[in-house]
């Protein structure tokens, strides 16, 4: 309390500015004003707005449906594009939807269904003019592993399949509801890092499956994880087979150096996207006229010619296992959303127009529940498959409907051509599409960036390598929820000083150059002060003031007079950070020493001026700037010099 | 684009300062920091540095039993005091004991046993000097509810018992280790918001507990929640028994008088304190005189004399309910720890000294394994009896020993005097306990203050009270974690202003008379730039420089050329966080106006240069302050008139 005596220093020193407490806003609009900002941070109104009713039902319309918007600006130039991209990406749909529909243990054909009806339903909903719909692998291994716990596809597949449809309904009943409810921003939290190492070790565990195709196996582990498919694969050494090996590897090499070459020169990206059928035909005919099918090659076999049957009477909403079905189809769900959304936003960067995430997340919401009705699974839009549409050149999302209609051909009149298609091809095509998702430079780059971000890419990546694909997504998501709250309950406290010759105060951490004030300590709490770090804030602080009296006691240097606390990195205070002040203030004061803080933020002043602390710190020792609080510590420094102090002062502001 | 051509600023203001990179540090040297920031926040090892040896084990096991500490200091003045406050907080054990051990389905002796060894081992261990240790109501409760699920402590009583000593050891075992460990802070995420709902609901819940023994009645729901135990009242009223109600209430009237005087007048505080001992002594005169036990006033009974039997071989490791102990044991232990650790913080703060939370976790771990094996059940530090402690003098914990011999000499030889002591007394004694508990001005406090503390506060209130204590609970820990995770997920977004006659910026919401800079946007982020934020600030920025463009439109003024985000505020920012900004950067460009950054903090400057972000922006649109970007921006704007530009500019700072 030694300094109870001075002179209120804001009257004398020039430029003092004070803090203002914002104007009080009533409770109500305060609460709605958060609200918006929490749920439509987009303002997705903003275009009704002073509209008449007709144009506002038509704008309602366009902003349900986005193909009443670019219908009527359909011209040929778009046609000819579109068809093109369209062609293209059947081409590869087919092969890739027979494979993943195996991978998830449904029946084959249902990988032609998906990319029939979902197609046509994203063309008319969906806002981005770059997606092509499809099933991702990621979303039928997890399909697959989650079912397959509950029930066996190979001795129940009637089940099993009404089971698959039910998820997929919860799947995007689920979606529809975030986009419904403005929750979007769940799908945040799968971080950047999250998806680097969840997508590359779900693709290790997708390749790692399909050795039971390229060794010819019939048996084999329901695990996912690396070790249980190493004893699979070990233990019957003796059943593998030679003849399916050799085919799949030549195809894998063909479909790599495709690849390959479509890499070095993107504007052969044909050849790769082409290069799964080109596989699936030469498979099929080298079987056809080898009758390789004899000797241990398996093919795909009987395939039902016809559209989608109705689905609509298998939702099993009342089996035993629909607790089951609603698990997977919300981790399935989320899985596809993230992906979906991710894609549709870097192609809508790279054409420079815009994506709303929750309309996008009802039009992949209605896509599936329009799916599940119709013998449909999980849809999302794939990278891989969007990608080639964005290279083949597509306009609109009418790509989407051209490559549904060759679907439909194919489902009405070509189905008997994939009699002789071997099952080890499809498996090659599916290493190959995987391979490309590991990436690993992406994961090199973590590491350099962030040292944190690395450890949850890495933890998702061993997780679903080692444990299953869910305990690797709990793990990437709990790290990366950890992340925030340490963020919170452990700020970082910096000490500031003086930049040379100026008024600015910043870390002498980050500028070695700045100077410390003689008698003053000044302190920045970069997070808001909040009850996680409360606790944590108080013990720091003393023990920054404990640092600095020693080094001031072993050099010699003047003793300390004064704390400044700058708060201009506090966004908030709840009570126990308040607490923590007045604590603060308490422990300061016995010390002898005067707290001060410098430019308190709006809801900070809010919440000091509410409880009383103001009055306890006193409104004089709350400055603007940091400059302005060292600038009146020093004029009180020298004017009022304290009766112990005998040395010389040196003042560099 | 339209600003590529101009010539850097950096060269041409005056008194621009280059923004630091924070020099490099090799990666294992900031793993250590930040795991010592983050375990070892108060550096207890500061003490040990550079002593010699000997002095090193000395200050070892002073830091280990502080009794070794205060010991040798310890003189007849401090006895004389210790002495009083120790046989004052006795007088309150020994009912308040009994009455708690009852709460818990326990028998009656336990609570003497509970208030006479864990005493002892916390005045060796212990860190506070006021704290009194004993059982509180809120755990009692607890363990009765957790284990009651499991086990009818009616119809296998020595099972329940044995429940109870197991899982008071894994109480002692996690608080211990949390501790050992450093994890502390865990405790903090019950906020004081949390504690004040959780206390309040706890202590209706108890209250309406007692109206069994109040009203007699015999039979009673195990159920905790309002709802079940006002059916259970109301559904019995022809067993209700008028001459225990009417005891009761005689004594409740009494205690809360004795409070009430004790509140207007502190050195009465012994009235309050002797109130209960002296109700049992009266109610028990009452009955042995009156004959009352006959006439429907139920009676404790046969307590045992003699001191704790060991109970180490009742430990049921082996136990089919061995979960259920481990999960009471983690439960009852952190609210335990929260309440004890509060209490021993809050008379440190009065009386100027100071507490090691990890110590003080760990003292009270090994009091409850010491305890579990010697017939104890779960203690802590309640606040009550610390607060007649604090009040009768106590110097040291010298008082808990004082208050054990007590207890010791009560078990030894007058155990016999509480037979006749009606159960209706102990009932009354415990309201008046628990209405302390219920602090509705805190409550009125919290709104005031902070609405969403309030709702958490509310949150966990309503959850005990109509839920149950679990529930209550865990509503207040989502709340409160909600309540962090928006605060990333949501970070304010605040447009600055210049603040008239300064170079300084501030928010214009803050401070109203702070003039927008013409031609330019300044927008400050609040909290760090994170996964779960990256889109959500993108979407923002956007938004912003939407609505600025509108408004500049409808105003005629001059259009907008540069956006300065203040980085100030942004503690950390992760690989999401570098793409967003490589995003906005891209959509700023785009619209042809251009990116400055001013203020970045070490971490993020860090991670700027690293991911090379730092060239794509240009190292000259980085300033060290709003000031000095806003001052660069000017200077561009009045040398280099873009072409479009007709309007006369005005100037204002």
């Amino acid at each position: 309390m030694g300094n109870a005596d001075y002179v209120y220093p804001s009257t004398n020193v020039e430029c003092a500015h004070r803090v203002a407490i914002p104007p009080p806003q009533p409770f109500l609009k305060s609460l709605k004003n958060s609200l918006k900002e929490t749920f439509f941070p987009d303002d997705p109104l903003r275009q009704f707005k002073n509209q008449p009713p007709s144009r506002k039902l038509k704008l309602g319309l366009q902003y349900i449906f986005p193909i009443f918007e670019w219908g009527p600006r359909y011209n040929l130039e778009f046609l000819k594009s579109d068809l093109v991209a369209g062609i293209t990406i059947a081409s590869l749909a087919i092969p890739q939807g027979i494979s993943y529909a195996r991978l998830a243990n449904l029946p084959p054909i249902l990988g032609l269904y998906s990319s029939f009806i979902p197609p046509l339903v994203y063309a008319m909903m969906g806002s981005s003019r770059d997606l092509a719909v499809g099933t991702v692998a990621v979303a039928s291994l997890l399909t697959a592993s989650m079912l397959g716990n509950e029930v066996n596809a190979n001795e129940n597949p009637t089940l099993y399949l009404h089971l698959a449809f039910t998820s997929t309904f919860f799947a995007g009943l689920f979606q529809a509801a975030l986009g419904f409810l403005r929750l979007g921003f769940i799908v945040d939290f799968l971080s950047h890092a999250t998806i680097v190492g969840f997508m590359a070790g779900a693709a290790t565990v997708v390749c790692l499956q399909q050795l039971k195709g390229i060794l010819g196996l019939d048996h084999f582990t329901h695990g996912t994880d690396l070790i249980s498919v190493m004893r699979s694969v070990f233990t019957q050494t003796h059943k593998w087979r030679w003849e399916s090996a050799v085919l799949g590897f030549v195809f894998l090499f063909y479909l790599l150096l495709a690849r390959y070459s479509s890499k070095r020169r993107p504007k052969l990206f044909w050849i790769s996207a082409m290069a799964p059928l080109t596989s699936v035909i030469l498979g099929s005919l080298f079987v056809y006229l080898t009758h390789a099918e004899k000797n241990g090659v398996q093919v795909i076999g009987e395939l039902k010619k016809g559209l989608n049957p109705p689905s609509i009477m298998d939702l099993a909403f009342g089996s035993p296992y629909l607790t089951t079905t609603i698990r997977t189809g919300i981790v399935t769900g989320v899985i596809a959303l993230a992906e979906g959304i991710a894609v549709g936003r870097s192609f809508a960067m790279f054409k420079n127009y815009h994506i709303d995430g929750n309309k996008e997340m009802i039009a992949f919401g209605m896509m599936n529940v329009v799916g599940s009705c119709t013998s449909c699974y999980l849809t999302t839009g794939p990278f891989s498959r969007s990608a080639v549409n964005f290279n083949a050149g597509c306009k609109t999302a009418a790509s989407n409907i051209v490559m549904a209609l060759a679907v439909m051909i194919t489902l009405l009149f070509l189905t008997p051509l994939f009699h002789y298609t071997p099952l080890v091809v499809l498996s090659s095509i599916i290493i190959a599409a995987m391979l490309g998702l590991i990436n690993y430079e992406e994961a090199i780059h973590l590491w350099h960036l962030d040292k944190f971000d690395f450890l949850v890419c890495m933890g998702a990546y061993v997780g679903v390598v080692f444990g299953s694909v869910e305990i690797g997504l709990v793990i990437a998501v709990a790290l990366s929820v950890l992340r925030l709250l340490l963020f919170v309950a452990r700020p970082r406290t910096l000490v500031l000083g003086n930049i040379p010759n100026s008024m600015i105060y910043r870390s002498v951490h980050q500028y070695p150059n700045a100077n410390n004030v003689p008698g003053i300590l000044i302190l920045e709490i970069d997070a808001p002060i909040y009850f996680a770090n409360a606790s944590y804030l108080r013990e720091r602080i003393s023990r920054w003031i404990d640092e600095e009296e020693d080094r001031l006691k072993t050099s010699g240097e003047s003793s300390l007079q004064y704390v400044i606390l700058d708060m201009g990195a506090v966004g908030n205070i709840d009570t126990s950070g308040i607490s923590m002040l007045e604590e603060v203030k308490k422990t300061v004061d016995r010390r002898g020493l005067k707290l001060v803080l410098a430019n308190p933020g709006g809801e900070v002043m809010k919440k000091l001026n509410k409880s009383k602390l103001i009055e306890l710190i006193g409104q004089e020792w709350i400055y603007l700037t940091v400059g302005e609080a060292v600038g009146a510590c020093n004029y009180m420094l020298h004017t009022c010099k304290p009766k112990n102090e005998s040395e010389t002062w040196s003042n560099n502001v």
